[in-house]
């Protein structure tokens, strides 16, 4: 649909056996595409953000299990499994607050566990097709989330999003981007004011490059400029994608998500979050108990450098915040639509 | 106080008839003097952004009159005030929104047109010496502004401001943060939170940079951050500049102030703006019939390139937007502060 890889942003190479990703980090000036196959090339790919986007990080991280199981060097079932263990801890530990990529790889691991009197060559051929359905289901799971969630885009009207939840945050159709992808397709025509996502600019490069392809009329702005936009009359709706869903409705999703839902309280604007169920994460009860990534104040600082002695602090860096399950209006799934607060 | 010229961020070079800036555009990686003469260079330095903050354009346009009255060579009176009209609307093109430019140049007008029966020379010498004036009752007048706000920030805690309304945005003291220094110079330890305020990130240059250098405990982070920080219990309290407000108490300021003004009404802070009368516009009803400066998109998409035949628009990039006095808990002037709720 968006790019190369026969329409999706990410593929299985299971002939050469490797995990096929776009460079995010380049887009939108380069289009590269990467092909990845130590467990080493496949942290680094997620923990820089080269893949991102909860979905997404799911996939890759289960493709990349399969791919890393076939290069374990053993028929000793024992050093086979305390390697694929490894290699999941050591995936897991990329990116602590994607539901995604721990549900990805605890699948996969359930698949290998229920298979364990295979042969090893038989058991990598069982990850294998594992990833490869996670990967298939991906694309089903989102075009039925555009499905149910096109119902709430009936007529062509302004639409903001935030950091991107589209196809390049999945494999095609996108989380949040999937019901505009689906009103686009019914003939609607939807505007769509892509923030730009401080400090990584996911909206900037992501969202509008994919959005702009798509032929959607999409504007960036500046984070700090939604509010202006709102109080303008100029925005319909919001809606986001979330890393993780606590059981009472507390999303958490990148940082900046819970400014633009009490923005959108604030100025009587339905506040919308899409994600597949797999993003729901049965073992967390509320939002505090979500563990929010912290990443590199450089990554804030930038270029900045401070003439002088003192200079001032760039630790706060949160990759994500929590909104509470009362800013939001409806959670989008591929088994329907979700009202947090009836 | 904070950077050179004995402590002030501009003056008035009398004797070289030059007005001196510190080039902000540089701000933090370097300190470079600019001496201006021409009405291109100062026209250029207000458009540019190289002087900024609503009080500093006043003060800067001012003495920029008086500089380029100077350099209009002729004795005949019409041309000359001719001239001088032409001048002055010229450097009121400069930044439309900003109220202090406006003020002060109709008040370097105003004492021309009072003495303009005397020389040429005569008039000259009265325009230098009313910029003079402007100047230093700008750092008397912040200087009040601080001593009136201070009262707010009684115990020490946590503080967050946008853009740079500091002394880089004045000659000295500045107008959010005077209350915050005269603060710190009663011994109380404020930690204050700079926005980094996109797209031309005033606050992670300007206002961090002096605060730091002004040994306060500075943290800048970015403008989506702050609802996570204030969900977090982190931040006492907001406080901003304004660059116009309405007979109504509507407020003018730098892009994102009404974001940040709603985000402290959701969570329960209190919300001050800080400015001089000047800013007051006794011409404007209502915050709708403020004009806002409309600038150019390429500040927003800075090197993003995009690949392929569809761009993305960049063109919404107002640089202020308008909070509703309803929002706001107190304004705090040179003659006291004022409730515009009350």
């Amino acid at each position: 649909m968006i790019i190369s890889l026969e329409g999706s942003t990410l593929a299985f190479d299971q002939k050469e056996n490797k995990l096929v990703i776009i460079d995010q980090t380049l887009l939108p000036n380069d289009v590269k595409l990467l092909y990845l196959s130590s467990s080493e090339e496949i942290f680094e790919a997620i923990k820089e953000l080269k893949v991102r986007g909860a979905p997404a990080i799911g996939v890759a991280a289960a493709i990349g299990l399969a791919v890393c199981a076939k290069d374990i060097k053993t028929c000793d079932k024992q050093i086979y499994f305390t390697d694929l263990e490894r290699i999941k801890e050591y995936f897991e530990s990329s990116r602590p607050t994607a539901r995604n990529l721990f549900w990805a790889l605890d699948r996969m691991m359930g698949v290998a566990g229920e298979v364990k009197d295979l042969t090893v060559g038989e058991i990598n051929e069982k990850l294998a097709a594992e990833a490869k359905k996670i990967l298939d289901e991906d694309v089903a799971v989102c075009r039925k989330i555009g499905e149910n969630g096109e119902s709430l885009f009936r007529d062509s009207g302004s639409v903001m999003t935030y950091c991107n939840a589209g196809a390049l945050a999945a494999v095609r159709y996108g989380t949040a981007l999937a019901p505009l992808y689906i009103a686009a397709e019914k003939g609607r025509k939807i505007k769509v004011y892509a923030c730009e996502t401080r400090p990584l600019l996911q909206g900037a490069r992501l969202t509008a490059y994919e959005l702009a392809r798509a032929g959607f009329d999409t504007s960036v702005i500046c984070d700090n400029m939604a509010a202006s936009l709102m109080a303008a009359g100029k925005v319909d709706a919001v809606i986001t994608g979330a890393d993780r869903i606590a059981k009472n409705y507390d999303t958490a999703n990148k940082i900046g998500t819970l400014s633009l839902a009490a923005l959108a309280k604030h100025f009587g604007l339905p506040f919308y979050v899409a994600a597949p169920c797999s993003t729901f994460d049965p073992d967390c009860e509320r939002g505090e108990d979500i563990i929010i990534e912290m990443r590199d104040g450089a990554e804030i600082a930038g270029k900045l450098e401070y003439a002088g002695a003192n200079k001032p602090d760039f630790s706060y860096n949160p990759a994500f915040d929590v909104t509470p399950a009362g800013l939001i209006t409806a959670i989008i799934t591929e088994n329907g639509i979700i009202n947090p607060n009836r």
